[in-house]
């Protein structure tokens, strides 16, 4: 999809972090109007070395950046309590990677709590994964739930995003 | 100091990766020798954002690698139990940032469970830091130990892998 938009449109990019698969996720506010411009996964070759993997990725979502020129990148918070610990580390490489990326691309990086998320979204902070999806459908006028789940993940980051930062947000960003 | 080195030379660079310190340290083997090329701590500011900071640590020791055109990485590897997961998480950003800065420049990178890196520096897996520091100054022929701690654990990895990796070496690398 191409990267054309009108004047005073917002781009933002969610990304739900993995070392295996990250999600993305790119919508567009156009007055008070928001639209999917593009969603998918960047994925790291299972069989390379971690330095080649986390390379793969920080080039894939470097690509998706420079092609498509997000000005925002919304991301889950950091916790504390992981259920597997090594997992959790390893999708801290892949988050050290996506927010360099960030950086080094001149987006704004924007942490939100995986329990905000679902509440902006749908009102309760501990909504099913179904209810997020009917939310993000909704929202983006899809017919059916974006997959894998990462891109649904991404996407909701986003949008949470998109509410807390508009103007006139009865939230606080 | 400079990049000069004999023929024949190899290069190794060992890392400490934390978010708000990362200790490096590189060495030079010529013939049976080794030798202290550099050592020092790329820091992050701390009032910066999570993607400024680790941001800095990518440049930061980039610039070390292309100064100093090392051929290998050594890092300590990851294990599944760490007393503050959120500290892990961290570090691991900073890991995943300085091995991409490794895959970048085509270094091998090499990671060095903890136990053995005190037990082919000491004979002891259990080795206490004043026993590590002595062996490093050994090693290296250093009059007093490099500090802070995160340089001396970067030239106990970069030590490691000269003693792994050398040619008709007992140990397996």
């Amino acid at each position: 999809m191409g990267t054309e938009r009108p004047i005073g449109t917002r781009r933002i990019l969610g990304v739900d972090p993995g070392l295996n698969t990250t999600g993305y996720g790119v919508i567009d506010i156009v007055g008070g109007a928001v639209k999917l411009v593009e969603a998918g996964v960047v994925r790291s070759t299972a069989s390379l070395t971690l330095a080649e993997r986390v390379a793969e990725l920080h080039e894939g979502i470097s690509d998706v950046i420079t092609s498509l020129r997000p000005e925002a990148m919304a991301i889950e918070q950091l916790y504390s309590h992981y259920e597997r610990p090594r997992t959790a580390i390893l999708m801290g490489h892949a988050r050290g990677v996506l927010c360099l990326a960030a950086a080094q691309n001149g987006l704004s990086v924007h942490h939100y709590a995986a329990t905000r998320i679902k509440k902006i979204l749908t009102g309760s902070g501990r909504a099913t994964k179904t209810q997020m999806q009917w939310a993000i459908c909704r929202q983006l006028g899809l017919a059916t739930a974006p997959e894998p789940a990462d891109v649904a993940d991404a996407l909701a980051g986003a949008l949470t995003h998109y509410f807390l930062s508009r103007p006139g947000s009865l939230y606080s960003a």
